[in-house]
């Protein structure tokens, strides 16, 4: 393996005032090779972070600006974390890795030739044009970049992410659930048909807008499931799964909402390959995540649960037999704020630079 | 329909120091038409229960007394609820439900001929004395009882309930996977393999017993899975299950662990038959519980979530079609305490003794 | 004591679609001397209850209808129960209650000569116009009104409640405080100087409307102490306070915001008077609130706690000697959308219309 | 100022199978200077430690032993940690500090001359042993040690902590009260006299013993008072208060407990010396802690909340003025596992080794 690399990088937060956003401050702030250089947010322009954020208060952080206010050229920017919301984010990115036109019109705020994009909305994680306007409504507006974006899963493409120029970093639900099920079907232990994923999530997964659903009285002791067979998040699933087993796969992915801050647990119903049993299958995700630094396959009969990894950048992933014949159950959790999101784009940061890939991740979760 | 008693009945509750036993007496002691005479409490013998559980504070409620203090003869109690601990119920109620002994030694407590056992505990719900034996790990100590109980799922057995001497009440999973899954069955609309049933409970299902696991801090701020493919009641769900297909039935039972006090959520995964679609299967359990009081099937398109039942007994199930072709998935949402426990035990209790059904019965749902 | 009536009362709830109106439909569709005949709301006009709160489904009930539809004269309501926004429920309430005019164009919507209003918003709780114009912002609108309604503290002006044609329901913050206080002072017990009231509240008195300040994310596994100095409640408490003392008095009024639905918990901090001790104020509480339906002075040593309250009418209040010599602290919990709102407001219409006090609000409290 | 070592310590936890011991993990695991050589833990002993704590999975520890078995000579232990319950420390302590018997007989297992202990127990915090006895109810076992152990809160006592050999590390109520408290006395802005905090902490402070009040369904959805005039962290804060004034200082400390798994925040009403203000003591108080890397006194009119400290050693302190003409209102918030407990130990167990006092703790707060 080729030696780390102790530079430090300027890095750029578009949409620092999410939950996400916040997020990649707080790993950021303490990434011992990240320089925090500009944070845009346009509801709380000109304000410091902890006036939006009061528990990042006490760090040596740039104030937000708006998007259009940013110094691209002055601030040197070495790489973009993009938290902006969905639809709009294909446009900024587009202008930001334009080629230098030759026209002297061309205005629109580039960065530098060498400069790499991790995107944490969904813009840039279909690569299918027709499958992208189905499910969002619209054409994308940025069709070569999208062909071009590298699917951040960063354990199933680590070469691709490091040569990246844009990387798309996966949904939370997707994450949980491809973790344990692309290397099942390339081990080809399960069939494609019929895989269940009934996934359930806290809250911070529906951002920090202000939405009757996600109030505290709506959501507290009580759980709910939410955009049946309608999920943006399933598309996202069938894509790699299909590119896993080479041929079109269609998935139920059922997601619930409950009440809690953080966390993600897919409980995953499969049938198992002739001669498959449960055992063998947990024996090999177990090999297949030997050395992986966030990724444990849990012992026969633990259950894993979201509080194990809360605040953390772990998956875990637990294996049980069906009391149906042929049959098993995947449990799979992690953080979605964190592996399923900041966390997971901090990882990918990492190799794109060249860095070490547990650089600022390090933290043990916090429990309880 | 036979026009509804206005008789009051004397009750006794064994076991009211729990939650169950809490929630029968905020329920019974409300009730237009029950006298509570009895409770019975081993840990807090002679206390009143206001001391035990202080929101039932300002009612007029008799102290509780250790079991063996109980004067069953002097209360001249009509209806007994069971809410002890499973394991213990069998020998209790095989007691006060045995025919008077000639042999003047005998002086076991025992109830008048007429009067009738509502037992919320697991001891008579498995009529097989193997799959009994099995699951519980010791033989059962009162098979006669065992094999001569009604099972109380209400909807389903009004006539067996109106006309039982003992009534073994389903227990709270059962409840929710069953109230859709038979009539399902039972129209044809559904395949009998591969049912997949993902639940998610509030604590209250673990009772009041002082375990680690049930800590606040164990809790909440994270969901888990636990006792997959071992939890106790899948044979009960698949004894039912098999009754109404009319043959053997192995399901997938996954329950879940999450922070609520109240309220179970089963996601059911279901292969639909040949030409049945989700819709049609909606309008045939929309037609099954047509003016039934307390079970509801919601308009399509919408999802069944628990706090829109908490504290009530009210069952609501909504049917969605799946991505994956030929399936559907079917939501049931119930408040443990309630409709899966104290509040099915008053509603049998109401058919026993020939009084209003829905009696005691009427509050609307707390939220938020 | 004069015997109840057993009239049926037509009753209209404006505002019904925010949680205080939601809970007073729970209460009055249960009620059996109250028939719902009007329910409106703005933003959902023309939805069925059950589309906006589906805890509400299957009760038989108006569809909710904006304020301007009402039939007023074709429904012949009898009392109107407004749950209004603060500042608008003035014009409201003075056009309903306006004497009949001679002019024929004014066609403004009027109650009948005899039917009642119950006010639940700020509207017409401070009696002095300066204080109120100060506090809210703006002159009050209605101010002959303003003067004339009834604070409906019920326990301390019964019958000002039963002849009055206008009350004003007291806040939640403020009924959990005077509850306690106001027999405190005018037993002579304790210091008009220096009172603090430290109180904790759940999430569901901030209300339905989408604000970041709600949301589940921003309120759970954390408490804030908000508003210090500063809320609306403090002048209401010192109106009510000073009256019982007979001289201006200032009170310290301290809310928090904690992660639960519904609860106030109110730590008051008091000096007692010469000769006076913890006990004797316990004692003297004991002996006011005897024979009260809804309060209780627990007894020494017992802490009063919100989940003991939960869904009820019941307001607990618990007195403790403190270690600073000739100091006492008071507790006083209740649910704020009961005794603190729709329930107090229930108890009131009892009041008005000659009903059992009680009527409606028997159900005892919901726990877990 | 000193350099700081770069030297590696080898540190033991004393009872590392509670919160307490599992945030000590948590923290000393990742911090650059410290191995962890030994953990004690009677209950689970020879298990790893993720079978206890599975968050704690993947770290590279030694297995839970019994402190009798523990190797303490070949382990060449430098630092003690001891998170064993109040009562049974003294003992511990007494005898891994006991100088070097002559008696051959003598084999009590002790430390090397120079380690050191850091007591995160009540064991050692109150200095007048007729006061131990008092609140704990029985004498102190080890009075030559309880009169020579530094009281560890780290901002007050830096020179005494780095030359002790035994810290008594604070209570977590004591650490949110005393840190505004002390330099508001000292600085002569308040009154000895009357002053009451009133605390609210989340539920780990009670550690994972099994009790039937820790259970989630007796938690969550509510808030209670508890311990109220009676609570052990009484006298602790007492103590510390007289040694600021000068003089003895009795306090009111009302805790309540609430749903949430850390944090603590204290509102304080106090009464201000002639001449001072509100702003003067914001101001007395941020000077005071400029350039502490823990304690941040936040602007006016910024309300400091638990959730914006979760997970970090901060301390936030806000200052209001009261409506009450004379006094103010301080707000102190920390989270009880961190700054007032195993973070604090650490941030000791930094000055006791001459490190960088900031080692180790630097993550900033989880939220949400």
């Amino acid at each position: 393996m080729r030696q780390a690399s102790n530079a430090r990088k300027r890095v750029a937060i578009l949409g620092a005032s999410g939950y996400t956003g916040a997020e990649l401050i707080r790993l950021l702030s303490r990434h011992p090779q990240a320089d925090l250089v500009l944070l845009t947010g346009e509801r709380h322009a000109d304000q410091p972070v902890d006036a939006v954020f009061p528990h990042l208060g006490g760090l040596d952080l740039p104030r937000l600006v708006p998007m259009e206010r940013a110094d691209w050229a002055g601030l040197d920017v070495d790489v973009v974390f993009c938290a902006l919301p969905h639809g709009t984010t294909q446009d900024v990115v587009s202008s930001l890795l334009a080629p230098n036109g030759t026209a002297s019109t061309d205005t629109r705020p580039r960065l530098k030739g060498d400069a790499k994009v991790i995107d944490l909305s969904a813009d840039f994680r279909l690569f299918d044009t027709d499958t992208y306007a189905q499910w969002y409504g619209h054409a994308h507006r940025a069709p070569g970049l999208q062909r071009t974006a590298v699917y951040g899963l960063t354990e199933f493409a680590r070469e691709a992410i490091a040569a990246a120029r844009l990387v798309a970093c996966p949904g939370c639900y997707p994450t949980t659930a491809l973790l344990p099920l692309v290397p099942a079907l390339e081990a080809g232990a399960i069939d494609a048909d019929n895989i269940i994923i009934d996934a359930k999530s806290g809250v911070s997964g529906a951002g920090r807008a202000a939405k009757e659903a996600s109030l505290f009285a709506e959501v507290s002791e009580g759980i709910h499931a939410y955009g049946v067979a309608a999920h943006r998040h399933a598309p996202e699933i069938e894509q790699e799964l299909s590119r896993a087993a080479g041929a079109p796969i269609i998935v139920n992915f059922t997601p619930h909402l409950m009440p809690m801050n953080r966390g993600i647990l897919a409980t995953i119903y499969v049938s198992l390959r002739n001669g498959w049993t449960a055992d063998d299958l947990r024996r090999s995700l177990a090999e297949r995540f030997t050395g992986e630094p966030f990724v444990r396959v849990v012992p026969k009969g633990v259950a894993p649960a979201t509080r194990h990894v809360r605040g953390s950048n772990h998956c875990l992933v637990g294996v049980f037999e069906d009391r149906l014949k042929g049959r098993a159950i995947v449990v799979s959790v992690l953080d979605n704020l964190v592996k399923g999101s900041a966390g997971q784009a901090v990882q990918n940061f990492n190799l794109m630079c060249e860095l070490e890939e547990t650089r600022g991740l390090e933290q043990a979760p916090l429990f309880p």
